[in-house]
């Protein structure tokens, strides 16, 4: 019977270390060639939109699929798997965390082979849920990061998030009042804000010698967060997919002035296969840009559903759907 | 409470003529521009596919989707309703019945604007599932109906559907043994067939002035049913969307080679809104081509979830996912 999973039960499913686990082993089946995908929907709503991403990993058997949607009542989101084999539902839970972790935990696994091994010092570019998780995710794969600096427009919001990430990770992260001044002597750039109406959160001018980008806030045409510079000033783009050259606002502006150079760029499952290198030198500029995608959600999602059945969490629920045997003398609708 | 709705439940509430009535009012939902819709995702997988198709009723104040995967144990459809304003959920319902009944449902409409009003005469080419409901669809909007002939490739197939067809309808259904047999002389071609593989069903040569064919058995870029000739011979080619030119092989093969006079195609709610005319002579050979949308689903579905509330139907289910509310200083996730 499937398992039903709320959001509680899968907050306790899953913590970052366990999710950037999940996504590296994501990432060796993507560069094995063992999953399927296709663009994602997405309908702009009058409040937010509709989007549904979809995954299939065929080494682990597994299939499904996040839908999302807007309304006056928030953001709901929710995953729902399949066994690849019989089609028989597994579960469906509530995903918002996991969409929360899963993006944190993939520039977790970028961080860990692209980032400078020696990082001490982290600069942040937003204050809201996805900056959170980023931070978990740097200081997983990082632990040497000391010291930090965040940038976010409301002075009361950077405060407390300098605070709370102070106190957390043991480090002493402060609030300054202008990107480039957090940027400015960080070994690891960490961006998550998703502006909307162009502006941008980080130039190419201010980047240094060494340093790696995380940039995971512009997952739809219209929201920006990198300005075009960026994508010129590194010497390495690596992205979760290539789909995001097509979804991202950042990626399309970029391409409108051509400060895309395709020679630069491949997917983070490449780099965590073998086939391509990331930072080949020290000195080198890499960025990390994201945009998410259904295999993430699954992998996620798959992960969280055997440790539920483990821990024996969730409810079991009755099966909705009677399947329809497929047979040539019986065709099968098809629409 | 969101309403769980089961296979049964589905069926007793919606008869063919009150989804012909559906998909009428969604035509003119379309025609105003009050509906949203984006490409399905389809993925071919081991065992068929997974395909999603979502939809937006902008009027009627409601957003769903339909997810449907092959697998060992068969194919499974469900359908998940959600209230457009709020993004409350409504109803997740089985769709395996919702989508033969929505496909014939909409061949109905088509029926209905362009086949001959006096038609007598109508031609079956296949038997399955699809045939069936188009039968019911012809029944409901031509019942002049009194004489029927069939062709499907195994006699006792088309023997049994001829008898079921006769008794069903009191009408003289017989079963010939080759398709030119069943379309010779008929006012109203149905064809639900979706070979794999590349054969036909229907030929162009084969059609007479006058003549009407609905065609929905194309809906894969690798399922065939028609011969590119048969739009060469229609005066007038409607489709229940344009999305179908790149998604039935049907239109991708009759695209090749250079069959398909532009002139000659709108969509069906072009036709009932009143912006394209259908048919406008008598002599004229019509061509009706669907390929199933996700609006389709979710008017039907949404039909069906407003019958099952007044006669209390199905079982009310606790809510799976928490709404995160959207502000500005907690950006939401959004990948």
């Amino acid at each position: 019977m499937p398992l039903l999973l709320r959001s509680a039960d899968v907050q306790q499913a899953l913590d970052m270390p366990g999710a950037i686990q999940a996504m590296e082993a994501l990432c060796r089946e993507e560069a094995a060639g063992q999953t399927m995908s296709a663009d994602r929907i997405h309908i702009r709503l009058a409040r937010g939109f509709l989007r549904i991403l979809p995954g299939v990993l065929t080494a682990t058997g597994v299939l499904g699929y996040k839908e999302f949607h807007g309304g006056s009542d928030g953001m709901r989101y929710a995953i729902h798997l399949f066994e690849l084999e019989s089609g028989a539902p597994l579960a469906v839970m509530d995903a918002n965390y996991v969409t929360a972790i899963r993006t944190g935990a993939m520039a977790g696994v970028a961080l860990k082979y692209l980032a400078p091994r020696a990082a001490t010092e982290v600069a942040v570019i937003g204050s809201g849920a996805e900056a959170h998780t980023e931070m978990e995710a740097v200081m997983a794969v990082r632990p040497n990061i000391r010291v930090g600096r965040v940038f976010s427009p409301r002075p009361e919001r950077r405060e407390a998030f300098a605070q709370e990430m102070s106190a957390l990770y043991s480090l002493q992260m402060r609030a300054v009042d202008r990107p480039e001044a957090a940027v400015d002597g960080a070994h690891i750039v960490l961006t998550a804000t998703g502006t909307h109406g162009g502006q941008e959160a980080l130039h190419g001018d201010w980047l240094q010698s060494g340093q790696h980008v995380n940039s995971i806030g512009s997952t739809a045409p219209d929201q920006r967060e990198i300005h075009p510079s960026v994508w010129q000033a590194a010497d390495r783009i690596v992205l979760d997919t290539h789909r995001l050259l097509h979804e991202s606002g950042d990626a399309l502006a970029a391409s409108q002035v051509d400060a895309i150079d395709a020679r630069k760029v491949c997917e983070l499952n490449q780099v965590v296969g073998g086939s391509e290198r990331g930072r080949t030198d020290a000195r080198q500029i890499t960025l990390y840009k994201s945009v998410g995608t259904g295999l993430q959600d699954v992998a996620a999602a798959y992960r969280i559903y055997r440790i539920a059945l483990e821990r024996n969490l969730g409810t079991e629920m009755p099966e909705l759907t009677t399947p329809r045997l497929m047979s040539q003398r019986a065709p099968v609708a098809t629409t």
